[in-house]
């Protein structure tokens, strides 16, 4: 696998192979005792709390020492190049490293010459893998299955960098996709129906809401008229159908994309998909660094499950 | 005791337990093995170096990973509450949470949704009981009682968030406490009598100097006319009784709460009150985690002694 | 040692001191198991990728953790002083600190009052000792010796912080020390002599290129001009000796002092520079704390190589 940069380069069997990887370090505490300090570098070139943490958490549970570039501090103040600093990271002696980068794409310019693996934390309106195989560890722990699973994937999907890579793995791991939300921001590129929210709270297994990011949008939305049109109200959630659940990315605009009590509401999965985005970037970084042949070279025997 | 939040909520017998936690601590070099990597989350929404590094510090030696949620590179910039930032910190995996924030009594919002420990590391113009604590530890080390004990808190005892909750528990365990400062700073809400500091200086055990806060006044304080006055001056520091002590939280103004050369005068606690701090940290920590159950998890049998 | 501020305090003896153990770092992957935390202190006041992560590499090898005193989120904001601020790093319980700051000889006041080592990081115009032992320490990994090999430093010498120091550092090794660059940039207090950067590369075993710091400069350079001028072309390069090499400290501004292509090069060691550093500034925490005795005090019997 070495780099993960899109869900597309990913192979359904890769996919499970991360889920059940994940699913592997949910269910125990296995002491990972590093033989040496190894490294792990994380670039995030844009805000981010949770991918941020969950990455470092991850890291850090296998045993990782966590080297955080932070954009404010370092020389890229000086004008520094990408593909220098990310040299460097590995010149260092960074195992791997984890960049959120504005620039869609941004990994173009680094897979020739860097030597370590990338796992792509987002890039621009572009993908975001690690948030794309929570959603799906999240969805096929509670049913087991993806097959007949029906997704509503909901809100801005047009700007969303989750919504479409989203879509087309559940698809091809045989779940039934829809969309939604309002006219100005539908996605007619994607082959997949688009129906009303009112619809999609009725026929949904997992109604999977988007977050509105106002930080990308020039003109800001009406933001009640939003949650009225669009969203989740208590009215709605009382319609959905009994096991189903609910997803949401993070931060959740309260009040907007749903009702402020409805976030941990039973059937919320939403801080469940931060529990899960640890275990499933701890095997990311596994899958990834196996592949390169890294992760073999500093696991002692005492846990060669980490190898298997 | 779980959270920490007010010196108000604790009783005497907690300060007590804390008191002494920390002075175990100070007298070994334990090794921690922690079992697995746990962590603890560090949220910092205003400027901090002691505080924080003492924290960091504390939870390093308990074994913690530290998880650094730094306000400038976070989601708190899309607008994310506090409480989804504390309830995410939780949901992948930290143990507790040391939190400075500027609005007075932050916490009231977190404590019913959020299930791991709160140590409040400084609210607005509220409580700071981790500098309470250390202040408490240090007079209890110099004098081994605090039975009449005489504490002066001298400067600006009204925007001080130290000043009230430090006289309150100094004198419910039994010390002696009077006030000191310019009339404009006074506290007439406080049952303590007022003296000058050329009383203060001949009558006080410990002299507890509190910073003037130029970031929270508006207007500048008269810095050399303020140590003529109110300040421990050369001159009013040689008046001083042969076992007393000088205290401060510091960062010190040089030259305005008190001379410049005194600082690390002979008397002066100010350096010991800082390491004193990591001690009182650790027992603040350990405290909360016991009491949620969360440190017997992960402890060892080697290291029992953090449980008993 | 115990500081280590600048190249002139360094005696032969304790240069070659750090290089050696800086070639044993290099050769092996040993295991530190420190047998309680321990801490290095960062204090970057100035932004740095390179020598700020370096370090941080270097100081975890050694089995440290690292506080990291950001000038942005620290009490620095309250006007406390650089001393008030190393103290408490030492008074938390630092057994080290490292220090990058704009004053030039920032450390003047510092070494009276602390009692820790201090590493300088960069002061100013001043010194950079860390970048100049890495240099030192490529050349020699490169040609076993400093004896009869022909060092050029090219470019901004007048305002560079390694170009004075390591001139000196690589004559009284043995080292020929030439100097290049441009008229406006000379450097005539120095007793090396001048060439073209023409004669350079033919005559250079090692050609060591400056970095044009456009953030101390006032005017911008002609970009495009100082490499046909005074860079290295493509075709300079190839004019190059056979077993000569290129050092750059990094970030380059590429097709400024070099040709981009150039950059990875075969004959480039910039980013052997960059691996190189790690070592050499482990061998350099190795050789303070050993002066100071602390690196005793908390190895463990395993790793008595420490101190042999």
């Amino acid at each position: 696998m070495k780099h993960i940069l899109t869900m597309n380069d990913l192979s359904n069997e890769e996919i499970y192979g991360v889920l059940t990887r994940a699913k592997e370090w949910k269910g125990k505490q296995v002491p990972i005792v590093q033989d040496r300090p190894t490294f792990v570098a994380n670039l995030f070139f844009e805000p981010s709390t949770r991918t941020k943490m969950s990455f470092e958490v991850a890291e850090k549970r296998l045993g990782f020492n966590v080297l955080d570039f932070s954009p404010e501090s370092s020389s890229l103040q000086k004008g520094e190049t990408l593909y220098d600093t990310v040299r460097t990271a590995q010149a260092i002696g960074a195992s791997a490293v984890v960049i959120r980068h504005p620039k869609e794409g941004y990994y173009h310019e680094l897979v020739n010459g860097v030597s370590i693996p990338i796992l792509n934390g987002g890039d621009g309106k572009g993908e975001h893998p690690s948030q794309c195989l929570l959603d799906l560890y999240t969805i096929y722990e509670e049913f087991g299955t993806f097959e007949n699973v029906h997704v509503v994937i909901s809100g801005d999907v047009k700007h969303s960098r989750v919504a479409r890579s989203n879509a087309y793995a559940l698809h091809r791991l045989g779940a039934e996709v829809s969309l939604s939300g309002p006219d100005e921001w539908k996605d007619n590129t994607l082959p997949f129906p688009y129906i009303q929210i009112d619809q999609a709270v009725e026929q949904a297994d997992a109604l999977m809401l988007l977050r509105i990011q106002n930080e990308r949008h020039a003109k800001q939305v009406n933001q009640s008229h939003y949650l009225e049109e669009h969203g989740l109200t208590l009215a709605r959630e009382r319609r959905m159908k009994r096991e189903s659940i609910i997803l949401h990315p993070a931060p959740v605009n309260r009040g907007v994309e749903m009702e402020d009590e409805l976030v941990e509401t039973k059937r919320s999965r939403i801080f469940t998909q931060m529990e899960n985005g640890v275990y499933v970037r701890m095997a990311m970084l596994q899958a990834a660094l196996q592949e390169g042949g890294e992760l073999d070279a500093y696991t002692t025997e005492e846990h060669t499950h980490l190898t298997k």
